[in-house]
């Protein structure tokens, strides 16, 4: 009865704990501390991250999937989850290195992890929630 | 002081629990268990699932709504929640008839459920939360 | 490495409790009654309101930000949750002065009240969350 | 196999939007606006109110149930959320007449309400939750 | 400066997805639709499992901790979380053989497959929720 | 109508953002590593915690409080929160100075951080929520 194609958005959340701190290199301890206040402590805090990952596609007429989310769940754990879970963001995350640990600036960096390794559908956005107060949306414009 | 007509967008949030596999009939049961995995069960497993139904419109000026929700929830109730709620998604709904139950093609389905039924407004985005961490929306394209 | 500006959405969710009715004063009492049903209760009802601000920009290269979130937060304070919160929508919030109570108009006053207050990005949407199963959302339109 | 009854509990969440104000007749308002700060405000405020009912008691051999969650829903309607729904707690709420609405005491009068109405098991806790950050439990002593 | 040891209580949820009915074998098919309503349905109906397991003990001075939640962690995975998510409660789970599906007899057959492998600390309390309105506990009595 | 006075369980969740690792200064590091695993790494990692202060005691007739939750905020905020929030919980905390920093050994250190200023009634828990799948809770015994 449907044939036409229909455009469905899926999202798959996962989750990481990390430390880091918000500090600009370039600017002295008094001029950090004064912008970003208790966010720059010099040993760090941290939060629950919950990372959200939305693809968009057309559902194979064969599985019924845009893309299978056991993959996705896959793709996200090898090139987001296990190099930031339980890692301080600051030192120890290869594709944050020489950028300052901000949730924007963060959230561009998954994007760009992510892109190259959706097989299925496109990457849509990234959503991630560093509190649950606050959180960073980016569609890659 | 406002005169303009405001576009809003209001949701309703419904629930129901339902059980479903995954399966492709046109494959074998070895293929479907080996692309499926454990959601290709042949007992069926089940979710708690919430549907998340979004209009647009403009507010009428008398009741400062685009549609009383209490309409919006009883269409919901009519032709989507009565249907699936405590049910077996591939044995028991009419509207999922020879279609594999993903959550992909069931977001289409309930779109097309509502849609002839929506009076104020128009339709804009159907959301179905099949776990914690797995969820799909469809806008109509 | 990055050198292209990225558009990041940013959000605050910011809450309140209050008490509202729905009632049109040009209507008759049992016209109210007969339409808002027990939303028109004279003596009133409430609601915790969870209120969602969401601003689109490019991060300042310095601060990593679209806008300091504390700063966001100090401006939604003053000029909304501070005359929301723990007050009676119908009568003491000046800004609602003369409409219908309901969470598509608050939603509406909400923008308004902050979107002159912006001074980083972009106001980009106001959601409002009524109940567990009821929200609002408006994007300037 | 198992042959010793055992002793479970079972929790019914029901949900209720009320208004309310701390007010204590005895005092000037001035006293009322000095203790209870913009909690007495005069005009009310409100709240979403989630309530949780446990029992505790031993599962029916016939059923495996310790009372059909349908009639446990059906007694906290009744008399509960039927006379505090969408009202108004210091006005129209006959069993809180001539109480401070305190959550305090609305947990308890909650108790007294349903108590003389549950027929398989005991009342075992009463749970009133007034906004995310506060909540009280009363357990009938 | 803290030398008593302290009885502390550590929880940790997992989650599984299932299908059940509920439905007493010795009932006429009319007797089980009469007294289960929908949640009879011959198909089966599912849910969303969340499951807490809380242990009680000291912690150890060498490590800081009561049990060591990995470990804890794949326990309830071997014995519970594997037999359940994605099976059919009625007819796929070994623990459940012979018992109605009530998740009322569910938490006490949890309980009864995670005590003989808790070497730490005692097992204090099984809390299975079944949906956001209905959960169950059972302290072993 | 009601004279008896009525025991009830009042509680206020605050919330903090912080850095931690599980190390035990008298391992060596791969001893460190092989127990905690990456909970270890010397970086640090970090968490949003969720935390329950639950008191009991006898509501005041005058107030129909046990106590004023405002002051039990300020308690709160002055003597934890204040001390944990954006911090790293081995290096900047005065009370867990010589602790490993457990959440079973920060929720006794909580404990005796807050009950010297309880006025009104006594503490009853503290519960304290790592991530959205681990808590702890202490009673005080």
């Amino acid at each position: 009865m449907e044939h036409k194609p229909k455009l469905v958005y899926i999202t798959r959340k996962e989750h990481f704990n990390a430390a880091h701190r918000l500090y600009n290199p370039s600017w002295t301890d008094a001029e950090n501390e004064a912008f970003f206040g208790k966010c720059a402590n010099k040993n760090y805090h941290g939060h629950n991250f919950d990372l959200y990952v939305t693809l968009k596609g057309y559902a194979d007429p064969n599985t019924g999937m845009v893309m299978d989310l056991k993959k996705l769940k896959t793709v996200i754990k090898t090139y987001v989850v296990d190099k930031l879970d339980h890692m301080n963001i600051n030192q120890d995350v290869d594709f944050m290195k020489g950028q300052l640990a901000s949730i924007e600036n963060i959230v561009v960096a998954i994007w760009n992890q992510l892109e190259p390794h959706i097989e299925n559908g496109q990457l849509h956005c990234i959503k991630l929630v560093e509190t649950e107060r606050n959180y960073v949306e980016y569609y890659g414009e």
